[in-house]
């Protein structure tokens, strides 16, 4: 009954990995049934044994898995994409042309031209492409998009995120593997910051407000010698509906743990949320006070209500935000099989349209901060 | 691979049992593999099976299950109680000495002379009786508990223990059927909200000091007409080494939302740590400044950073807690199995003392209020 | 036309000499005119010169200042007494006596007879005793006394008040002289971190919800050897209108700066305020979301808006709360002088009755902690 | 003994003379001996009276004042000029060329030139020309300006300022006079919110780095149909020093109240605080965990300690701040009258340079924003 999952990525030692093994089974509603999970074959199919993995669906790379699989009349339906950034595209790309719907983490892809690669595909083949944005998973982050569409803020003004963290500003760090790769434009593309964490908070930002992003302006630094890509950066941008936008980015903001936030402000009011609370949304209506919405208080959206697991007052962390997104898809993938109408708050995960507007925003802020902050548009448009 | 569990009660629409089988799961070692789990046989059965549960382990009532269960090679090897209050003794006694490890709900029993015998049928058959106290599990705590063993407060002068929530504040409420047995000695014993909340508190002041609770004395009010037993409390206490305790419960403390806070004070520095924010602990140390502990930052006790499952800055919530009181158990049952020793902090989860400590702490503290707050002694001195 | 005012203790090095000079010339309305600052005649004058005072009516002692001031024909108006506890009796009487009005510091006697003699002198002499309880100056402290007198919150149920810092907490400075006559029964009366700090949060108890102080069981306990007096107590009581009480007080409380804080639970609602962060009072409706009251916002009441000096969101502090203490009695003085009735919110400074309440549960509770607990009635009643 | 003091604006119902009343008179130094209050001389003249000011020194307008003061022994060693905006030019070097001593509100003036006018004018005639930029009185702004100058934070890598508030954000007020004109080019300038709030952010960002603004990229929008200048803006900026800036100022932030905010980033540490909560300031070493520095805590610099009037855990607010302003000049005028040396940390006020440079960065963010975003170098480099 439980839905045959597959991993690729993620194997011993990867925090995102384990996230990912948490979530897809927190509800019960998929099973790890096969997995590729390292570089290193042997290393793989070891350690996806010792998960429980049916051994002769322990591969040693995702092309192996993507051919038996595809052969198996217990195939998996759903496969996780838990790679480096560089081989999300032809993974994806991959499993989707073999028929099989995909969760990829972000970002999408390296490029903007194989993000909408993947959207094409993902349409030609009837296949579902999810993109990992797991604080969209969040209940009141569902909340206050409910709040929006349903009209309580009017019109948005103006959208603040910010994803400021200092895990990075350590100079003495500068060799760390671990890091020095993500400020190598060979290994990590045209952004460092912007693509690995801003990237989340503009999702955010359009997931909330129910725009796109149409046209940025950027100021990017790097602050520490050595580094080629910026590890602070500052985003103005403009939506599809007219919403004003501003990022900041930051890796070297030392004291901020994980400052993901989002403030919007509409004719009607504004909201706040940061996720190092996530269990409290803060309402204020124009010329009224302020109310703390509780996640799981009575009167909530359904949308938050759904994606809530504990009553009001228990702390719910990241890894329900990521159980919704696996949550959605089964939801959907269980009604496919039934043949019946899945409950249409499913469709609440990030796609792969979602997923080319972050590759599109993440390069077009990175040739607006080449251009000393010129405006430019995205190819979204 | 995976450790055969059972569940009793957590029936539909129960958030306690999703809870249990949320937490059971997340780390992949235990497969719900039996249960009886409504008092309705046909309506326990079929929830079971559609949680996966094969058809002939999907039980009608607990005493069926550990008959079946007794007989099989593949026989469950914890069993989770989370039945109504008033029938923990019996069915954890019985399985208990059908030879099967235990965790049980809160409160152990109703009884103290019952919680002795628990102790006691656990120890005569060499078996595991755990008591679900889940916010012990929290990771800060485990850490605070680990500063007070290696002496970074010094000697402890104070502990202050609060939970105060504010969902019973409704008098219109009175009639609700979920709210009014609370408040029924008939139905919930000898205390209200101090044996539903003040007991994790409390649990929390032993756990976190390494002391028990020797005497109280107790102030119980119940605020809203009809309610016999107490809505709100303040008990005094003193601990075996010597430590202050002071706790204050309430349930119609409105505003408060799930009020679980610890205060440690020591005669070299202080914590401080509240179950709504569980990812920050904050310490002083006498003539400095306070700093704020992050879950999961570098240098947190090996307790500390077994517990967590995600990096600094992501936020994690009870349900992980309530995971590291099972990840315990299945680190001890599968070195059991394998011949080998566990971790030694796997002996983290509370037992059945423990279960013992809080059902005196609860029958001393509603005598002390009974006796106008005279000081009684624990019956566990 | 500024009114001539009068300083007794407070001399150089005081903190609340400084205090008060600030609060009473805060709005204009008073000047220092006349003072008897130190015990030591010659620094107490040469103080008061230096700080403006004219030399002839900067005087040695109380004594001089009383007869001195009673002959001159621009005597006066009020005198601020900010002695050491043990001389306020003496030093208010006397002035009450020779016709002036007077703020006493807390408390306002140290025995329960002699703060009765002094609400008697006063009432005989038509004169005015206020009591320097200086947070109930706070404005937010005055909005929720309006939100419980107009019934926002319904019947009271229960009432919190915790005063708890760290700052006699380290064993090391048990000799220093500032702190160890804290603890001594010879020089601080029966009781000292309630009477010292309690007091003031056993005062906001009474001053928001309305209701006196009836009856108090306390626990005392001295948790550093030497120390006579307590350093941490734990107090429940009960108050006339049928309010539930109960006080955490501490000097103990490592970490806690200065932890003055109320809670008050209604029938209909719940307030909560900490003196750390002065400017927003939380308030939750039963079955609504908690909404941030902020000072100086549209909608407050009179009383709070009346207190308040600086628009929204600018912070306030103490010395704008003491400073209404003393705009009360500008006030009253004004009108007085002018023949035309005084606003009545003016009437919201502690008076004589205050101070003997303080006094009174100060005593009472010593002798119930001395009783291990027992109930205890004030003498007040 | 006290400094004559002269205010011109400020009249009857003006919060900020209010503010500057009692941050002159908060530790007795000034005496209000004379004024021009009003742009209406009667209303002014009465309103002066009321206040205690002799008659024939309360003016009817600015000229009246500076002619008779000129010609008076007596005459006032200070003027704070506190009228609208565009007046503050003349206004101020008049005094300053007739020899006065000059506190002038902020902005300076409303054209860089008009600044750099006044600049020199001070300068020609020896003459102080304060700005009130007042929340670099607050103690812990002082203490991380200190910590800073000293190196704990080592080089500043990045300076991110905010003050957005929500206080414009009704559409309905539109038509609001108090409101209106703030957007109005012809009444405000070249700039609303960041003349007016951000300025105040950009001088911290100055005052704590020790560093001159060079550069600016600006995106300046106006969200409510009818406004011309900006209710909301992202300015990214460059400093002399190497420092990168960052600036969000907003009018419509809807639920924050008065969001000034400065963190600073080091390659040793990083600083965050908040004017909403101006007692704590958070301090975090790289790779260390952050503390929460208490203004008044042992260990503060003198800078801080110097400005704080309270022991630590009493809150103080910006009466107080703006008192350290006043308290600095007093410190100079008595020391000069004196003939002896100020205490050097008595030079911490923000002279006419300041001014003078938030004037040129307010313009030349509006010229950049005029030019898409185009970097705009200040005219002061």
């Amino acid at each position: 009954m439980r839905i045959n999952w597959g991993l690729i990525g993620g194997g011993e030692g990867s925090q995102i990995g384990g996230a990912h093994r948490i979530a897809s089974g927190l509800d019960g509603a998929f099973r790890l049934a096969a997995g590729a999970l390292d570089v290193d074959p042997n290393r793989g199919r070891n350690y996806a044994i010792s998960l429980g993995i049916d051994p002769e669906r322990a591969y040693g790379d995702w092309r192996q898995m993507l051919a038996c699989e595809k052969a198996r009349p217990d195939r998996i339906e759903l496969v996780t994409v838990a790679t480096p950034n560089s081989s999300h595209f032809e993974i994806s790309k991959a499993f989707l042309e073999g028929g099989f719907d995909v969760l990829c983490e972000k970002p999408l892809t390296t490029t903007v031209e194989e993000a909408r690669e993947i959207v094409r595909v993902a349409k030609d083949n009837g296949r579902i492409c999810a993109v990992n944005y797991g604080y969209s998973g969040y209940p009141l982050i569902r909340h206050a998009r409910a709040m929006v569409a349903r009209g309580d803020l009017g019109r948005i003004r103006v959208v603040m995120v910010e994803f400021a963290h200092g895990h990075h500003a350590d100079a003495s760090d500068s060799d760390n593997p671990r890091i020095r790769w993500r400020y190598d434009p060979m290994l990590a593309g045209v952004s460092s910051i912007v693509a690995d964490c801003g990237i989340h908070a503009l999702h955010l930002a359009t997931f909330v407000t129910g725009q796109a992003i149409q046209s940025v302006s950027a100021d990017f630094v790097s602050t520490i010698p050595g580094r080629q890509l910026e590890d602070d950066a500052f985003v103005a941008f403009r939506m599809t509906g007219g919403v004003v936008g501003r990022l900041w980015a930051s890796a070297i903001a030392v004291g901020r743990m994980h400052g993901l936030t989002i403030q919007i402000f509409g004719e009607k009011g504004g909201l706040r949320w940061h996720q190092e609370q996530p269990n409290q949304l803060y309402w204020t209506p124009v010329a009224g006070a302020t109310t703390i919405i509780e996640r799981s208080a009575a009167g909530l959206s359904p949308e938050a209500y759904r994606a809530s697991r504990l009553t009001v007052g228990h702390s719910e962390g990241l890894l329900v935000a990521f159980a919704n997104i696996y949550a959605d898809l089964a939801e959907i993938l269980l009604s496919r099989k039934a043949g019946i109408a899945p409950n249409p708050m499913a469709w609440s995960f990030p796609t792969a349209l979602d997923g080319l507007e972050g590759v599109a925003a993440v390069h077009s802020a990175a040739a607006s901060a080449r251009a000393e902050g010129a405006w430019v548009d995205l190819p979204t448009g």
